[in-house]
């Protein structure tokens, strides 16, 4: 079957709404927002349910048609973004935009693949539930492509990445077949766990399509505190200690370091400072209680009071009302959009083990700085998760086209240093076309077989989002 | 390669301490406990590292002899038992039994396959933490198996099953090579989850040698609940009250029938009826929390009373004092062991959607009654995961040879039910030997072709564990 053929028979299926041809129409949607990935396709086709995805990819089996699942397309590693051959056409779950089924009493919801995560959010609370996955993109995101790239964001070390919350899922298969795993059981031990081969997968193995969701109680009370911090070192160790005396309710611990802050104060507006004396590195960090009671307020007080005395903090402020909260969250946000104005920066999205993140982040910028000195990094990130975003603005004054040409080298000599502490190079972003061809170094030849072996299994004709995750 | 020649070989990486041929030594290896189950074996060989491991199963790979991973042999699906033909050697873990590392900070403990489960959760207590995997046989199971099995019991309402409780694995393949998977990382986004692929397979994907768990802080105070309630629809809105109003602070939530109440009072020393008045129905919950107050024991008691007031809840009792929780405990453990004491019992151990439960209950009693009149349900179990042990004794004074003969029929009726309602029939045991040949049937063709795919791609000669979970 031509290609012209395919896209006909693809056009009976989903109607001409559902498919896009014109390069004006299609743009959206073959490049990255940053404008990092570009790719071509001949179509962008638009399915409105589970069917038609299915007698979509059935078409394309036929054909030998390559396919692009893509949601939001907030990727930062291109995962969602075809390649420059225009051989793939992109399937778009956008109009899979359903929630299918809410169960307050089994904390459960169940929705298409292409529901954005704040809609998501927002449908829990109006049951008095929480979905806790929340990150930046979560506007845009959608739950299906935050689920195949198995998403992390914030509350990661209370709730787990997007893997954890999920119980089922539906899955259109390279053969077109329908995988209907939409389980809404809490256990279940009937054979290998395939929900977690397709969440995480990236798109490879096949598209999901629906999925059944964990919900939570939604927490009473919430403290959110800003603490300054002698070092990396010293947060990783109020952490443990917070979790200990708190009973596990810390739900967010970022690190920033100084000149996070600092960047932030001179290019964001609506950023400051919030404690009266310069510190090295920062934390900020959000508890919550399932209960109201000045006990938990109480206590969270006494552990800072107690890290001051073992001299792991030196001063803190604990917001006193929900606008002081985001005030202090909306400076970690401003951290990520002020680097942009300090000319290139190079981005490392790394995890090591949490008791290794000060080791982590000593080595690896006396690493960077021995290899291009005066460069900037601005560490932070997620430390409970031992996730740092190990950015690296460029030094003061430096050409930024000459600094960026350096990325892979100088993402190299971090790389080192996570090799040397049995860390991950990708710890949330995933691998997309950007890291794929680090993956058989990362992973050795034994991990890297199964991989293979995995996918070619699943996907023998290689149809699934190829050249993405694997080489 | 001779089955002989193969010994001699084992033997020679072993060591003579290290593989078993004489009958009599090899007896506790080829039966299951209760006597169900029972295989024969040419040789049970214990090895000593993952390279003796890896060193036998090439030997195996090489002669084309079946393996039979095996970790405490406490399995209830014969998963763990060779077949009677005897051509699988059986290769147990117990001889490793190391605990190679301990991290506090990072909150994980490393550890080899054969560690047995009371010795885990006694070093996390040991540096403070909680390691929350527990179960009846915890003192016998061994992680390995554990894992394999992905094991459930009592704390999985807020903890997980064994899957959610492990970071990493060590994994010997098929043909004898290791997959070093011992990552002590939290978020890690390169590749396939291959971690949930090997957990939960049951041994027939390769043998897991070593694991990273897991850990977490210590409840600093937990609140132990025995409380009547008038039905298990009842009880399943008790669960959603309690999980927010204490903030998602219920650890376990154990559902029990009056009958089983009787049964353990008439059959178990120390075995006492709590309360005054008799119920149909009772809930055992246990509540902790990371903080010490007398705000979470008001919570919880503020909660029961709204639930008087609901009428969820007739009558309740809190412990006192930790023996008083013990005491609440031991009335778990008694229904298990009561249940001997009434003739024959038709077990199945069964999941629906936690809101389901209720429904499942009646609809399962009324088809067990109408095909067998007299028998006696006594469900039991854990509803806040949805998994109820649907056990059934036989009628009082009928044949026990007689009604246990219709083990497969009566389970076919409460699978009917099961199936209607979208449960599963093996919420927690797995599947092993007793339920494989039921695989095509709950799975449909789809997920079926799935679960071979996998199957064909990672055990290719099909020796790891060949005849358990998949026929």
């Amino acid at each position: 079957m031509t290609v012209a053929a395919a896209l006909d028979q693809i056009r009976a299926i989903v109607g001409a709404n559902g498919i896009l041809t014109e390069p004006g129409d299609m743009a959206p949607y073959l490049a990255e927002w940053r404008g990092r990935f570009k790719g071509s396709s001949p179509a962008v086709v638009r399915p409105a349910s589970t069917e038609e995805v299915a007698a979509v990819v059935r078409v394309c089996a036929e054909a030998g048609i390559p396919i692009v699942p893509q949601g939001g397309n907030t990727s930062l590693v291109g995962g969602s973004i075809p390649y420059e051959e225009g051989r793939e056409i992109v399937l778009s779950l956008s109009r899979m935009n359903r929630i299918r089924d809410i169960d307050p009493l089994n904390y459960t919801m169940t929705v298409d693949a292409g529901v954005v995560l704040t809609t998501i959010q927002g449908a829990a609370a109006d049951v008095d539930r929480l979905f806790p996955l929340s990150l930046g993109a979560e506007g845009t995101a959608q739950i299906g492509g935050l689920i195949s790239t198995n998403a992390g964001g914030i509350n990661v070390l209370r709730y787990g990445n997007a893997r954890e919350l999920v119980l089922g899922l539906e899955v259109v298969l390279p053969d077109g077949r329908v995988w209907d795993g939409l389980r809404r059981l809490r256990k279940n031990n009937t054979g290998y766990d395939l929900k977690n081969l397709f969440a995480g997968a990236e798109g490879t193995l096949g598209i999901i399509t629906g999925a059944v969701l964990k919900l939570f109680p939604r927490p009473r009370q919430s403290e959110t505190a800003f603490v300054a911090v002698p070092s990396p070192a010293a947060a990783v160790e109020l952490l443990a200690r917070l979790r200990e005396a708190t009973g596990d309710a810390v739900s967010a611990f970022e690190l920033m370091s100084r000149r996070c802050l600092e960047f932030a104060i001179r290019h964001v507006g609506g950023s400051f400072d919030p404690l009266s004396e310069p510190s090295p590195w920062y934390v900020l960090t959000e508890l919550t209680s399932g209960t109201r009671s000045d006990a938990f307020r109480e206590a969270v007080e006494t552990a800072l009071g107690e890290a001051f005395e073992a001299e792991l903090a030196t001063d803190a402020v604990i917001a006193q009302s929900e606008t002081q909260a985001k005030q202090l969250w909306f400076l970690r946000e401003a951290i990520v959009e002020a680097q942009k104005h300090e000319g290139g920066s190079i981005k490392n999205d790394v995890s090591v083990p949490v008791s290794r993140v000060a080791e982590f982040i000593e080595r690896a910028q006396a690493a960077v700085e021995a290899a291009c000195p005066g460069i900037r990094p601005t560490p932070f990130g997620h430390v409970g998760d031992g996730n740092i975003h190990f950015n690296l603005s460029q030094p003061e004054g430096a050409d930024t086209a000459a600094y960026l040409a350096r990325w892979d080298e100088i993402c190299h000599v971090v790389n080192e240093v996570i090799f040397a502490l049995d860390g991950s190079i990708s710890a949330e972003h995933g691998i997309g076309r950007f890291k794929k061809d680090e993956m058989p170094v990362i992973k050795g030849p034994v991990e890297f077989d199964l991989l293979r072996a995995v996918k070619a299994a699943l996907d023998p004709k290689g149809l699934m989002n190829p050249g993405k995750m694997l080489p």
